[in-house]
């Protein structure tokens, strides 16, 4: 058999050493145009949308048109329980990428999240990976991108509009007034429903469509919505690190006649319709969806959602462009796809289901789909499979657990890692013994990952102080644990070249799999069964219910709404709800704050501790070094 | 001589009568691939970045190459003081263009101002022109477009959260710690200087660059800016009709430590940042502009700017797509650019000079370039005159003014014009004597456009009920007024084909016209010397002027701002401050109730009355109806 030609899209890096900075890497390399890399997927030019010369959106219709083709292989990305800075998880991904695509000679695709434009600014900066293993151009994919999260913050914002405003109008109106100017007579004086009326006509259960027809009791029922303004969820949004927006009071113009009320913005990429977007399966999908999200109740504690407010059919045209995921390349010139980007705790942090299913069509059989879950397994991977596998019937066949020997020593027991200060000498210098201590941890994920029935590879993101003493106790406790392989790469440095092992053991992993996959609960059990479920995956010996938390399982019981997969709002930083509690902590009861629900995205999520859902600007942001050179029109200062 | 072929891109219409809905008669139209029109303007691949299949970025650096190339002539469209119901001034100027490209074999491009997003789903409906004159595909036109006005909102509020983030940290810490943080010492332990910060030193007269030279009294000047909250112009905004934002209180969470403060959001095209982007001329001239947007005065009175908060190159990197012009087509195929679109009231209202600059270029020698002013000859022209052409060095050769029977009846003492109610029996019947009466408003704003210099044509644009009498009467009027051409178009149930007298007189006046403009007032006259230019202009006999007017006109002048141009916020409703004065009211007493200043865009703007920024929502909004075919992905029910 020969070895397939390399595509003609495939770059070669030249690699400098050190590492320079993440732009300059980025601005010394011309991308291809991107309607190259699309037709190297086979993609003709009715199959996507060019936005300028390096992003096209790929449309939805082609998995119309790839119906018959088999998928590739399926990868999910996790990590370790992290340190603050973060262990390399989207540079792993595009690196290993890079290596399948540029050296293994594989179709693949890179389905990444989208980043937040709000932390560019701040103090996190990009997110585009890092070294030699980037999506570009870097500076595209990190601010306005195809803009489907400013899609996502106008519609939210309507949706937020339309309920003050409602209230507003319903306040002041009889029944009769408010069903008047809802369906006003036309110029021959007929009435008539708007098409998104008469599903809220359908969910009262009255079943006239003439609205010269309805009781006066029916005319109550339709047209007074009485949100109890006590229980609106739904908060603003904003694509800004804008701390002052976290608590607000609203309504106090002359003209809002004293109906203040308090309320807040969130950052946008927490809203419920980013978890929608990254959800849905297809364009008639997002609309029920999004009509279906829930924004409180009324007085009487019925639910209320978007579509009862006459907003679902508006809110889908703002999203519908939105729906396309972004066709952008990396630094070796392998295809990425850049869609959706929801919260990693509140939301499932993981990036949309349609940009998979396309990714799996577009590689076909023996190819290879690389999507990234967001942080450890605990959360990343566990959602991966318990929301998003099960909504997309997907499986991987491989999972990757991306460790650090610095987040391994972590856990092991050395010194805080703090971010923006030194790290202490116990990272930057061999110390076997920490890691040793420290791969509990990555045992645990390891374990965890395996109970899905999926194989599971230990990528080991190596850094220039890490020793090979060091990185054989890793490789040796992740085999012990169960992993498939365990392999050290140097992607950052070398770009795929340092990823060819990694992608090696993943194609032999991919190969080997054979069991279905094994959710960690099903559907049908309770909210606090399923709550428990989870607590135990963790570690914990029991869950504690705020008075609040069992008030509010009780209702969305009620509502009908139990069976959603439950989605854990838990930091990042510890198998428990504690982020001190390094390693693998057992024993602990995980306290449920709060329970909320994301309806319309479809899943139940339990506050486990507080979140912050808008981040602030340090005294320094990034936006200090962000300027452009206006003679070339270069971006500078992203970093 | 031979008549020119007409271009490949033109499209014939069939006109059906009556004029079916707006949405109907765009979406049986199936527009060109935007890459063919840009051809035929003679645009190569590398002058644009296509968004989609119909809508491209032209390049500004097109502007450089065409430097040699001779402009074209130049059109504004105005109007008369209008009806609630506007008198069809966009639907004029795209029928114009319809009539110039597609029947009288000329080069020709429209510009047109980006609508606002948020009054789509609010009452208003969209703004591509209607019935035969409309710009298409028209649901792309009215929504996201290319993505700018989402830019300018994420721009405008990433310099919000700077401000008050900025106000919190410098409560908190001491003028040591806080440079400290301002200029931390890398890994050798050496500070710099960002480049942002160099002009912030060289504002304060400080001319060293090493952070460890200055003076303790230097740090606490550079890194203390001692906002005064009462100060604060810079409000947020947002792309949605959202009432309940006008005023809010912000900062209540538990984090901010009590600093709340009241402020609120406008609507996004009421950012300083739109009426910037509309009066740029180059990527350099953006980042200064925005640099210095003052966004409120330090506790001693100084003006605080947006490079003082670091955040200038930011700005301009969040708007650098931004800048260029979004290329789109009429129905008849001929070529439109759509570009800013400030408010008409508190901002200047007209499309960007950046793209009429484009435009003039390509359609080069003989060749027509129509631009819209907002509102009437007062308000639009006026602006378009003494601030844009100012800024551009550009002149018309003619201006247009539209005028309808029905806004002339209601000048002539016709009752009350209201949207959403059934118009009175005098407007759909003939009533000579009505129209007569109404003339003095068309022959005032006549009078005043000629006094820039430039030649007036009369567009009246024809409804069905206008009868042959009544528009002789306007025609007659016009001409005695100074007009150079009163003509009665029919675009909106003919397109192009109802507009060609209009575009014949358009070309008899564009190369007749031989004066050289002549502005309003010199800049260099003080504030309030201009003010009352202005006022005279619009017949007032005086102007009043508020103690908090007096206080802000001596504060800026002692700013040294007092050589701005004025831009006037004032009802487009009347000549005068009162909505209700129709027709040419004459020794009426101006109020100046307010002035404020957009000092980045470059103008004063003096309040007269009071102006709302942000819209509200209906009872029944217009997203009652808008929805998505989910089978074809046909946006559905836009008006």
């Amino acid at each position: 058999m020969t070895t397939p030609k390399p595509s003609p899209t495939i770059r070669r890096l030249d690699v400098a050493s050190p590492v320079p900075a993440d732009i300059d890497i980025a601005n010394a390399v011309s991308p291809l145009p991107i309607a190259d890399i699309a037709a190297e997927l086979g993609l003709r030019p009715e199959h996507f949308d060019l936005y300028g010369k390096y992003k096209a959106k790929v449309l939805l219709s082609v998995l119309d048109e790839l119906k018959g083709q088999q998928d590739g292989y399926y990868v999910v990305v996790g990590g370790i329980t992290p340190t603050p800075l973060g262990e390399g998880k989207s540079t792993t991904t595009v690196g290993l990428c890079q290596a399948l695509g540029a050296f293994l000679d594989k179709k693949v695709v890179t389905c990444l999240r989208q980043p937040s434009q709000g932390p560019t600014f701040g103090i996190k900066g990009g997110a585009a990976g890092g070294g030699y293993s980037q999506v570009i151009p870097m500076d595209e994919f990190n601010l306005h991108l195809t803009g489907d999260i400013h899609a996502i913050t106008a519609a939210n914002n309507l949706l937020a509009a339309a309920i003050d405003t409602r209230i507003f109008h319903e306040a002041s109106q009889s029944d009769k007034a408010l069903f008047n100017r809802l369906c006003p007579p036309n110029k021959e004086g007929k009435r008539r429903f708007a098409d998104v009326m008469l599903r809220r006509l359908i969910k009262l259960g009255i079943s006239k469509t003439d609205p010269n027809e309805l009781t006066p009791d029916e005319v109550r029922r339709f047209a007074r919505l009485d949100i109890d303004p006590e229980s609106i969820t739904w908060r603003r949004v904003m694509d800004v690190n804008d701390r002052f927006l976290r608590k607000i009071t609203i309504g106090q113009g002359p003209d809002e006649k004293g109906m203040v009320r308090e309320t807040g913005f969130d950052i946008a990429v927490a809203s419920e319709i980013m978890a929608v977007l990254a959800l849905t399966t297809s364009l008639a999908d997002m609309r029920e969806r999004l009509g279906r999200m829930v924004i409180g109740n009324s007085k009487a504690g019925e639910p209320i959602t978007a579509d009862d407010l006459g907003v679902g059919g508006a809110l889908t045209v703002l999203m519908k462009d939105a729906i396309h995921p972004t066709l952008m390349q990396t630094l070796e010139g392998t295809p990425v796809l850049v869609h959706a980007g929801p919260f990693a705790n509140i939301a499932h942090g993981n990036s949309s289901i349609v940009a998979d299913k396309i990714a799996l069509k577009l590689v076909g059989k023996g190819g290879y789909v690389v999507t990234e879950a967001g942080f450890g397994s605990d959360i990343g991977t566990e959602k991966f499979m318990d929301i998003k596998c099960r909504y997309s019937g997907l499986m991987p066949q491989c999972a990757i657990i991306v460790a650090t020997i610095r987040a391994l020593k972590m856990h092991g027991g050395g010194p805080d890692v703090v971010a923006g200060k030194p790290l202490d000498h116990a990272y930057v210098s061999e110390n076997v013994a920490l890691v040793e201590a420290g791969c509990v941890n990555l045992a645990k994920h390891i374990a965890n990952t395996k109970s899905y029935g999926v194989n599971v590879v230990v990528a080991i993101n190596k850094f220039a102080s890490d020793t090979e003493a060091e990185m054989d106790v890793v490789r040796n406790a992740s085999l012990a644990a169960g992993a498939f392989d365990a392999v050290v790469c140097t992607h950052h440095a070398h770009g795929g070249k340092g990823a060819v092992d990694l992608g090696l053991a993943v194609q032999r992993a991919c190969e080997s799999q054979a069991d279905p996959l094994k959710f960690l609960y099903p559907l049908e059990s309770g909210i606090k069964e399923k709550i428990e479920s989870i607590a135990k995956f963790y570690g914990a010996s029991g869950v504690e219910y705020s008075e609040q938390a069992e008030k509010q399982i009780e209702m969305y019981t009620k509502q009908g709404f139990s069976n959603l997969p439950i989605c854990m709002a838990k930091t990042q930083y510890s198998f428990s709800h504690v982020p001190s509690m390094k390693g693998a902590p057992s024993g602990f009861v995980l306290p449920i704050r709060d329970v909320r629900a994301s309806i319309g995205a479809g899943f139940i999520y339990p506050l486990v501790g507080t979140m912050s859902t808008m981040p602030g600007l340090p005294t320094r942001p990034c936006f200090y070094e962000i300027d452009v050179d206006t003679a070339t029109g270069k971006v500078m200062g992203l970093s």
